[in-house]
């Protein structure tokens, strides 16, 4: 089971080098993730293991114990995962360009069957296109609360806390991925205050956690739906990632690439008409390289402002989804599903209505003068994209602003709104009210049981806001003589408002130059979001930290807290009964320990040579789950078995399926006979976990905990002496290397062989050989 | 001292606890990185320090005992550390606007200077023109031979080693800084086959070092060079740091950010004429953004070519300079610093004849027919840039293609290499000539003891062959009907070519865009630079690699090596010799200790309760040579000393100041009365460094160590017993933290005032106290 390769043994390193004589997969301390809230300390750190999986992999190959095998077997592994990288690329490329086709022809038939009805008859218009809408929702809703629950919203927040080391359950599963792709087709296609990125990141993770690689996934997801595949691999390494690896970066990198390469193929494939309303405005998706190429320092003040408004829009949009959040689930989701479905349709028919009544309301605007070689046309003929939409106008050269905005496409609204050569196309009074109205919308929205991603709303709120500040600028008296372009002010807002909710600083940076295709602004763009990032941040979490913690994702952040310095390793667990287990424990006492503790590792403690007590290594609750289902291991005597116990398990035994609830204590049933036999654990355990004294302050064990991505550290008394200092230079063992390993490894077929040599502990290094011996 | 809070204690957060009874600086292990080279275990992860710094800072604030005061410290030193990323920001960008106003302006004066001579006598013009490159070489050579040594060669090497934990003498010293200010003028401005954008970055680490953030520097370095400010972050994340958090990617993105603004009003200031021939060409490098906008997949053969020929080259460069470092450094450099001066004074005699004759050997080629508005003219007007120069040819309307890559800055070479709608203005034969001499003399001048770059030069190679290959393409018969640009190839064999050598993926991906300026060749870019990596990988390392293994700097790899799984941690130190001091030493004991080993730090014993041996911490050796010259701890009794110890040290006694060699034993003299006395190490140890159990597989224990950047690392017996077992609950102090503070507080109150009350070890915890109780 390769994917399993990925969802296993976060530090699982550590007993390669008995690993032959013991089954690799009791050496890592993981088995997949766990399902969150079960029990108290199931929770480890998935990222941590996607690049040290191919060493268990190897690990298991040792076992085999085919060391011609194991040979190639590394480089087969790599290529596999590159192999796996290229496929998730494609898969990611694929769903994407499937999404975006879909809805962007469902949004087309309606818009252009609505435009062609309301020729006639405004309220038959009117009635088509909620319907239309009402029925793509339904469909969202009754897919996501019928068949993928875990598909609800735009799971960014479930991968990071799945990378973090938790995981949500069922958010990885295949009926999350085809309830996520057609639901957010739903959803987006519906015309709500929603977006597909955040699901199509989701959709790669899915696609990925098939292949055992979610990171890459998550990567190509931003790739896939902002067309940005450097902006991809930031995201993964800023936002979704507790840990990353050089050589991690080079194959998410790789992912990103083919995504673009697939998605700009299939959109020169579209470019000749073959799918319908799809691939029309090319792979860069708002180009704004036309536009304003410089800047005054005089700017920089409106600008600031900007950031500003970000910040506190930002931070208002994560502090009421924070709230309106905690009401459905405490009131609304508790009524069952119909309630679910119920408020996905209602909100449909509110965005239907005020999208459709509000532009009706609105005035329409003379066109402008426009130059003649601008390519912009005042109105648009009908059933094509662009500025200037002809809604409800009564003159042929009028249009409606605010249906521009309004009663269009996301993507299209936002092209119209960062769209240059444009002045004073819209009014304030248009723009103040499809803010109010669209951020409204947005906050009710977010949280519905459909696939739901806050990447275009935030654009759509931001923009517009900039846009205003950009009109103000135009029209100001400092600013008469600039050359200044109010598409370029939306695109800040833009940037400021996505800055303020979701404090992405890198990462949102390139992906903003990379789907506007504008480097020149790079500068300003980083002084709106530093801003914006940082007003935010006097208010509270990002969205996605805040939504986590919300749905009781713990996630660790990088430092620890303030209190941790005051503590050290021992309070921490000083409200704890350590559970130890003897090395050849009965089995009724195994069954007692797992049935009275929710612990999810034990500590197994043996005697020495002069009869003390070692601690010897630990074992997971999972694997003596397994063990006890098994029953093979069951032995009659209370000494350490032989080594037959080899053979008696393959390494998938161990391995938890991705995203399952995993065994309980329950589910295994066992007669009064076996429950009087013995089990002998030591090849089944992690012989070396980390290990803390018990007065070391409880930041530096947080860190190593952290950064280590581990899931148990044992906290034990001061040391009474020193074995060794490790310091830099022994572990360089550069152009000697090899006469090292020859000569270790000589030394520990020797220790082997003799199993005393070693000194007192060899028994222990060894305890099946060891056993052999004194038998 | 502020800068001292960045290079001091990695891992320094262990003892906060207990800071406010003992000397934080003892907390660390660190103080400062010491000289590679002097002794085996001197090494430390420096890199690690860059976001733990004020909570050293913090600790010396608690050891003021000033509670008020550290409540506002700890924002007060945030604050500081944002100020001086500003500040490095503003300093980097004006000396990268220094470097280059120098640089353009030394070429300018060169080449309008030559062109005016020849007019008249081109042999008068070769002298002038050789004379000039010469004169400045010279100064460049002089200076660094004579005044900073350390400002040779491009810095990045040692910058990586010193981010990894290993500090090169003399690195970051300001009069490294100011050698490689003013050497990098003289041997850009001399024509030399180098660059000056690994300089920039050495300037910008160097900056940085003044105030502490090494990172930060590096990065406004690369962002000031290729005015890249994405590309700079990546830089210093991928390529430069061993070590990363997420608030430091937040704080370099600042700095970038800063150094894009200065870089940028320079230059708009500058465009008004008074710079002179400095900042012609616009915030973008090498503007390309009008060039070829699409691509079909027949090109992606050709494509592939260049990233396997980028490959071979890059590995190529890397082992030729590989060997001519090894010699330079055997044979040459060893003779004094005049074979160095005269060495690069050949060079440079060498790169004038070279570029100046091999141009006049060339014969001329007639001026193409190019479209009235394309703005290129044949031959462009002597002292102006741009192609098809004129350069020893007989008729008016005919242009040297040689001379328009050789004969020309560096600049404005690889500018005219990526031009686009300059078809069939290169022969061949000129650019191959011009690959293999550029190629030979870039492998020559590496290692010279001038402040030299390789991506302009790797740049000019690569868009060399790129240009060729591109050639082929627009005359193939396969893709004459395509719209396909000889200077697209350029650029995507410059990428190559670097990728090849350095083998950076993300950033250089960025780097190529940022300074092109053309987002649609991004997929491209991806795909040769993973060609070129994967072809070079196959032959040996990237270049800094190489080099920094040369210098002798060893640099840990993120990963372990395959021999330490077969490995464990005893098997690591089973040849050393573990020195224990006792708490309380004979000075003449510690002198001892101190002469006949070179290890720099010593684990400290005690006795228990019980009488039992215990390891009660780590103490410096560094720190040992502070109290041994202070001589102010000395006392009599061979028994523990009082807590007046407190008050007669400063913090900064301890700490080392950056990049110089520190103390020796050998520097401290004792009287025999002094010999005699004793020293109590407890108020100055690291009460809890790192531990780890003897037979743990000492991958895992380079893991430990890579991750957490420690220096040392105690090795074990394995513990006889577990207190406690921490797992992810354990360490999510959420909304009940507070409680959870108050109470441990409480309870480390109680556990002060009665020095039993913590059970056996409480006299370890307050080893002040615990004497004061017994007294």
């Amino acid at each position: 089971m390769l994917s399993g390769g990925d969802q296993d043994v976060p530090d699982g390193i550590g007993m390669t080098r008995l690993a032959w004589t013991r089954l690799p997969a009791a050496d890592g301390e993981g088995a997949g993730p766990s399902t969150s809230g079960a029990a108290d300390d199931e929770l480890f750190s998935a990222a941590a293991v996607e690049s040290l999986d191919y060493e268990v992999i190897e690990n298991y190959a040792y076992r085999e114990e085919q060391a011609q095998r194991s040979k190639f077997w590394v480089p087969y592994y790599i290529m596999l995962k590159w192999l796996f990288a290229l496929l998730i690329g494609v898969g990611t490329g694929l769903a994407a360009i499937f999404i975006n086709l879909a809805v962007e022809n469902f949004s087309g038939w309606k818009y252009t069957a609505t435009f062609a009805i309301i020729k006639h008859s405004y309220f038959v218009g009117f009635f088509v296109y909620t319907i239309f809408n009402l029925a793509l929702v339904f469909s969202s809703v009754y897919i996501v609360t019928n068949f993928a629950p875990a598909a609800a919203g735009s799971g960014i927040p479930e991968i990071k806390g799945y990378l973090n080391g938790v995981d949500t359950h069922g958010i990885l599963l295949f009926r999350t991925l085809v309830g996520k792709i057609f639901g957010s087709i739903g959803s987006v296609g519906g015309g709500l205050a929603l977006g597909k990125e955040g699901p199509l990141v989701h959709t790669g993770a899915c696609i990925a956690s098939l292949l055992g690689q979610v990171t890459c996934g998550c990567a190509a997801g931003v790739a896939a739906a902002f067309r940005a595949p450097v902006g991809g691999v930031l995201f993964a390494l800023e936002e979704v990632t507790s840990w990353w690896r050089s050589h991690l970066m080079w194959r998410v990198f790789f992912t990103s690439a083919i995504v673009a390469v697939v998605v700009r193929s299939a959109m020169n494939w579209c470019n000749s008409g073959k799918c319908g309303h799809f691939g029309a405005g090319g792979f860069i998706i708002w180009d704004i390289s036309g536009g304003q190429e410089n800047y005054s320092y005089q700017e920089l003040f409106p600008m600031a402002i900007i950031g500003v408004i970000g910040g506190l829009l930002g931070a208002l949009f994560n502090q009421l989804t924070l709230y309106i959040t905690k009401w459905r689930r405490t009131y609304l989701h508790k009524k069952g599903k119909r309630v679910q479905i119920f408020e996905a349709c209602l909100i449909s028919l509110v965005t239907s209505t005020i999208s459709f009544v509000l532009p009706l309301l609105r005035k329409c605007s003379p066109c402008p003068q426009l130059e003649t070689n601008s390519g912009i046309e005042c109105p648009h003929p009908p059933g094509t994209d662009g500025n200037f939409v002809n809604f409800y106008c009564s003159k042929d050269k009028e249009y409606n602003d605010l249906a521009t905005i309004f009663f269009n496409t996301q993507d299209d609204a936002i092209r119209n709104l960062f769209s240059a050569k444009t002045f004073h196309e819209y009014s304030a009074q248009s723009l103040i009210t499809f803010l109010v109205m669209f951020y409204s919308l947005a906050v009710v929205t977010f949280g519905t049981a459909v696939p739901a991603g806050q990447f275009v709303p935030g654009i759509m709120i931001g923009s517009t806001y900039g846009r205003l500040v950009g009109m103000f600028v135009v029209n100001g008296k400092l600013y008469k003589k600039l050359n200044i372009e109010e598409g370029t002010y939306a695109l800040l807002g833009a940037a400021s408002f996505l800055g303020g909710s979701m404090r992405m600083t890198v990462s949102l940076c390139v992906i903003m130059v990379e789907i506007t295709n504008n480097l020149q602004l790079l500068p300003l763009i980083m002084l709106v979001l530093l801003i914006s990032k940082a007003v935010g941040d006097f208010f509270n979490e990002g969205l996605y930290e805040v939504q986590a913690r919300l749905r009781g994702i713990p996630l660790l952040d990088s430092r620890p807290k303030q209190v941790m310095r005051n503590m050290n390793a021992k309070d921490a667990c000083k409200n704890q009964k350590v559970v130890c287990l003897p090395r050849v424990s009965r089995v009724v006492d195994i069954v007692s320990v797992l049935r009275t503790n929710k612990h999810n590792g034990f500590p197994v403690v043996d005697r020495g040579q002069n009869g003390e007590s070692l601690v010897i290594g630990l074992i997971l609750r999972s694997h003596l789950l397994v063990l006890l289902q098994a029953k093979v291991d069951f032995q009659n005597s209370p000494f350490p078995c032989g080594p037959g116990v080899l053979n008696r398990h393959n390494f998938s035994d161990f391995v938890k399926p991705a995203s399952s609830k995993g065994k309980s204590i329950d589910d295994i049933h066992l007669t009064e006979d076996e429950l009087g036999l013995y089990l002998d654990l030591a090849p089944f355990l992690n012989p070396s976990p980390y290990i803390v004294p018990e007065d070391m302050s409880l930041a530096k064990v947080y860190n190593l905990f952290r950064q280590l991505g581990l899931r148990h550290i044992f906290v034990v008394p001061r040391p009474s002496r020193v074995v060794g200092l490790i310091t830099r230079k022994d572990l360089l063992l550069e152009e000697d290397g090899n006469t090292v390993m020859s000569e270790l490894q000589s030394t520990s077929v020797r220790g082997l062989l003799n199993g005393k040599m070693l000194g007192g502990n060899a028994h222990l290094e060894h305890p099946l050989l060891d056993n052999l011996v004194i038998e």
